[in-house]
């Protein structure tokens, strides 16, 4: 009987934890969840999903025992929690851990974008440098003003670690907040325009879809730099990518895209982008963290214990 | 006449500034500034030094009324200043204006190393992602303990910004210092061993000339990374490179090169690497106020009233 299934693409040390500690089923995607027999889906109370295909209320309903989807990673925008509700099914997710691997991403983007670290290596690895190349000077990042989009416990952290590059911190969130000093803007725009570096950290969804506008992007100007480790969902690509290649915007640095893995193809030609492969949580120890997270809450409800980590 | 000489490659900018504000003459290497007529050699007062050769007694004696040689650069031990002491040559740097850049290019090198950043920007461009493949967890940075060896100015400057990472700092420094709770030790290899990244920030010269030794790099161990902002000098680099090939050491994060800018051929070879064209200082703003602080030691000089930035 399959009281827990595990639904995507687990790294072997989680997949044996699922099925070790959770007798846990694992199929790697929900068309294979779907795709089980009626019986195996009528047992199934917990769901562990790792993934960003839409997991909708036709779904959750192949499953009438459901009682909770564990999100695997802090964005749950794939799951339609209000369908979710409505079913009486919770949904957890695995905040907090990976705030400083994020956090981390994030600065270090920032500083290779305006140091030009990614071309520096290139320089120096392929003889360029030794050819006696000049490497063109670039961007002083410390002492900037920068704007985080979105003062979450993640827009938090990569704030703290920019305050210690003496720079001018400005951010846009839902409401002001407590913070050490930095300025509140009550519009992205508005944001956008006292900033040269926007960090976006927003959280993803309908409410913050497509946030970083055309507007927001001109309002950020020639000289500014965008960084998104948030949603690609969050920023209008096609107005950044114009903006990126004809000097509208001086560059971005980007862990996070509207279509990926296949992102726009435009991408790989600009020369003024750092591009990460949505890594922002991508160490070891913090992978395994979340797995144990999202573990840990199925474990609890299996045990009609309160849930650790309930977004809905 | 010439009263000043400036000898170096000069940026466009800096070229015309040390011609219009202070009637430069300007010649590409010490080698042509010897081979200058001895008349023109000796008129000449003051000296603009650009440049990492050797800068000895035997050249400033062709020099009989040179009174300064202003360096481009805070690190300035490519002059024998005992040398010019016993000659009264003063000598003069460009320090602190350069601190924060060569901070911030440590910070972003230590978080490309530890998330595998140029490698990520390859994995997102080349289509490797698009195509599917996995791009490998990588290591955590924020938490960990960090050495700073050298703690002067820019390792004030380092540290001062990996503390926001939340990072346990440790240091060597010719004396302990003030600081808030860092943890001073008495030799390189002690504070080698209490750490998992050690970032050297030492001066250039015979005092700090291979400080970091194999005995330094084997108590950083199979765990550690290797982060130099310095003087190549200050590193053994063949026991840098054995260990960085065979695992002994975990790797390596370089702005600074024993045969700069022809530097050995193994680095290039290595994926646990990341390499910067010695650009610590690169960027326009920072040049920019090296060479005023430069021609500003000159100016000075040549009106008799006390030297800005004297180290000797």
């Amino acid at each position: 009987m399959t009281e827990v299934l595990a639904i995507g693409s687990f790294s072997d040390v989680d997949a044996a934890a699922l099925r070790d500690d959770l007798g846990a089923r694992i199929v790697d995607s929900l068309d294979s969840a779907a795709a089980l027999h009626e019986e195996t889906r009528a047992t199934v109370r917990a769901i562990a999903f790792k993934g960003h295909a839409t997991f909708d209320g036709a779904l959750m309903d192949l499953f009438p025992a459901l009682g909770l989807i564990a999100n695997y990673g802090v964005g749950y925008d794939a799951i339609k929690v209000a369908d979710a509700q409505t079913r009486s099914v919770a949904v957890t997710n695995t905040p907090d851990v990976l705030n400083d691997d994020v956090a981390d991403l994030a600065v270090g983007m920032l500083i290779a974008q305006c140091r030009r670290m990614v071309q520096g290596d290139d320089h120096a690895r392929s003889g360029a440098w030794a050819d006696g190349q000049e490497f063109p000077l670039n961007r002083k990042m410390s002492g900037g003003r920068v704007g985080i989009l979105g003062l979450g416990r993640i827009g938090r952290e990569i704030a703290d670690r920019l305050a210690a590059f003496k720079m001018e911190l400005h951010y846009w969130s839902r409401g002001e907040k407590q913070t050490p000093g930095w300025t509140y803007h009550d519009d992205p725009v508005a944001l956008a325009n006292a900033v040269d570096y926007l960090v976006v950290a927003l959280v993803g969804g309908p409410e913050t879809e497509g946030m970083v506008s055309a507007e927001v992007l001109d309002a950020l100007g020639e000289n500014g730099v965008l960084v998104n480790i948030s949603r690609g969902s969050t920023v209008d690509e096609v107005a950044l990518i114009d903006r990126l290649e004809d000097g509208r915007l001086a560059g971005a640095a980007l862990d996070v895209f509207r279509s990926e893995p296949g992102i726009d193809p435009r991408f790989a030609a600009l020369d003024n982008v750092v591009l990460q492969p949505h890594q922002g949580s991508g160490t070891h120890v913090t992978r395994a963290a979340m797995g144990q997270l999202q573990r840990d809450n199925i474990a609890v409800f299996m045990a009609g214990r309160p849930l650790l980590t309930q977004v809905a």
